[in-house]
């Protein structure tokens, strides 16, 4: 735990530095764009650096020569750099996720969008608040993005993995862009699809916008960095991809039952935004034809009432839904326990990540 | 020219081969992807290249060995994959730009957000078409990032010059971002600034949303990746950026003044979305307190009539803004050119390079 909560500083620092080394060039150009890294400065103080453990317990996993007492300070430069450079990219993708989603809250603070409304409110700025936050926030986001990359470089460039890093990283990229796509997707088009297809289209928009995304990826990109041949990285992947599932799995039954108080989201927020969830594929399959008009009408329906949401969730609750969610993150997660147990990778690596397995399949928040 | 037609038929053909490379993967995805690819190649049809173009002539600027025949095809190889790398990354912008401005056009085509609207529709999904056209577009843009951004990595991974120009390529990304950021600021929040510096802000926007990102930054990633050295950097520079004053200068006339047969946007485009350019500083400063007053209730407000937008467009006319900003254009060409005259570059470069001036900035669209 002292190795992963050393990585875990070390990313702040690294975040801290970069944000701050950005800020006289952006004051040059003007004193207004201070509020980009203020904001990028907030947005990344929270999080859970799930992807930065992931990455940096990749890498560790296939330098065999480290042994228990963990690499020395200038090894770690390379990985803390790449492990930074997910938690900006990710940062970006929440910029823009909130967005597309219209949610309010991030981390416990008002969204980036929200926040650039409130700016607008404040200064009593003409138009529509609203647009210039939707705005703003995009352009924060595409900023992000871009800086992700450039640490992401400085990471690997002088490296001998840097090539294979580099196909992991852009890989990470594009399919979690077209798993967001399928999301939002999914979201409108389901209607069209047979019942028989909806629980594994649910599955498909999981397994390329958080399963690979969160722990699969960042996994591979680490063991890359570190010059693991193919096999190891394939090794990794067993473990992380139904480690993976299990963990969105846990973050659909958080979405719909999670407490507001723990979550820093509002109470039932996948059923007012209507998500086409596995939960939710389980329990209308479950539903007569009759009961699953009532719930489609409902889920996702604009201005949904506290009791209308507490409904949906006894409703959904009522299927065995929720049982059989379990039921799916168990089985998921002894696959992925039994991979990482048959992976040749080091004790110390090993033991971290069966401990990073409990803690994002288990959370409450 | 000829050589300039051949880097533009070798751009759009990587860029073919690109989006024909990606399609076997994204389809084993899901086959609800291939509307992404079939909207980046017919966004990716149309435009003008310059930034292609002077990528293109940046690099040749500083080879001095190839004398007037040119490089050999081996040759070519990076350049032309940097080039199209920018026209995948501009690509990506007018997305996002379209996205913000809420265009219904871009290259004579329905904007992306626009045509993921008409698919909503036509195939009657749930929920507003609208949103699922704005986040559908968000993603289209930030997938067009990455690959960008891989495009790059792939035309400058086997120089020595690498570093220098991804360097220049990251530098642009960032303060393109940045312009863009202004310039939606600066729509908001021009009222709370005195009128001794609104020119001097819209100026500033165009600088950095515009000037350094259409030619100055594409030169210098052209010449970095040949391997110039900062003088000659700086030499392409001083064209560069006056030069992209004057593109701008024009683009801006275009917004108010524009065919729209020609330009491919509505007539008064920029007088509807309420953009505040140089040559509306320009106008305004010449304007009586109450003539300004109507003028400002006028510009941006919504649902203009036609009429409205020929009222602004007149009142702009009789202030002399337009001959300004015709002197101003004049000036910051013969500045460009001057500079191209005094630069250490090749002849057939500077022959191009000088005509390449002429087309950005006499042109009608």
């Amino acid at each position: 735990v002292a190795e992963s909560t050393r990585l875990v500083d070390l990313v702040q620092a690294d975040i801290d530095r970069f944000l701050e080394d950005r800020e006289p060039s952006l004051a040059s150009i003007s004193p207004d764009l201070g509020l980009l890294v203020d904001l990028s400065r907030d947005l990344l103080r929270g999080g859970k650096r799930f992807r930065a453990l992931f990455c940096y317990w990749g890498w560790r996993a296939v330098r065999d020569s480290d042994g228990d007492a963990g690499p020395d300070d200038a090894a770690l430069v390379p990985i803390v750099l790449a492990a930074t450079s997910l938690e900006l990219f990710h940062a970006a993708a929440l910029v823009h996720d909130d967005i597309m989603d219209n949610s309010d809250m991030r981390r416990g603070i008002p969204s980036a969008h929200r926040r650039f409304e409130a700016v607008h409110a404040d200064e009593n700025w003409t138009g529509e608040k609203s647009t210039f936050g939707q705005s703003a926030a995009l352009l924060l986001g595409d900023l992000l993005l871009g800086w992700s990359d450039e640490v992401f470089d400085s990471a690997i460039s002088a490296l001998p993995s840097s090539a294979a890093a580099r196909a992991e990283f852009n890989r990470m990229r594009t399919e979690v862009t077209l798993g967001q796509y399928l999301d939002i997707l999914e979201e409108r088009a389901w209607p069209d699809h047979p019942e028989a297809e909806q629980l594994a289209r649910a599955h498909r928009v999981i397994t390329y916008k958080s399963a690979k995304y969160s722990i699969e990826a960042p996994l591979a990109i680490g063991a890359a960095l570190a010059g693991a041949e193919p096999g190891r990285i394939a090794a990794l992947a067993s473990f992380g991809l139904p480690l993976g599932i299990a963990y969105q799995l846990r973050d659909d039954l958080l979405g719909v039952f999670g407490d507001p108080a723990v979550t820093g989201k509002p109470a039932g927020d996948d059923l007012r935004e209507g998500k086409r969830t596995v939960l939710v594929a389980l329990a209308r399959a479950a539903l007569s034809a009759a009961e699953r008009d009532r719930f489609d009408a409902l889920l996702g329906a604009s201005g949904l009432s506290d009791g209308q949401v507490t409904d949906l969730q006894e409703t959904i609750r009522a299927t065995g839904a929720v049982e059989e969610v379990e039921r799916m993150i168990g089985l998921d997660v002894a696959d992925a326990l039994d991979a990482l147990a048959r992976a040749d990778i080091g004790r110390t690596a090993r033991e971290h990540l069966m401990e990073l397995a409990e803690t994002v399949t288990r959370r409450s928040a």
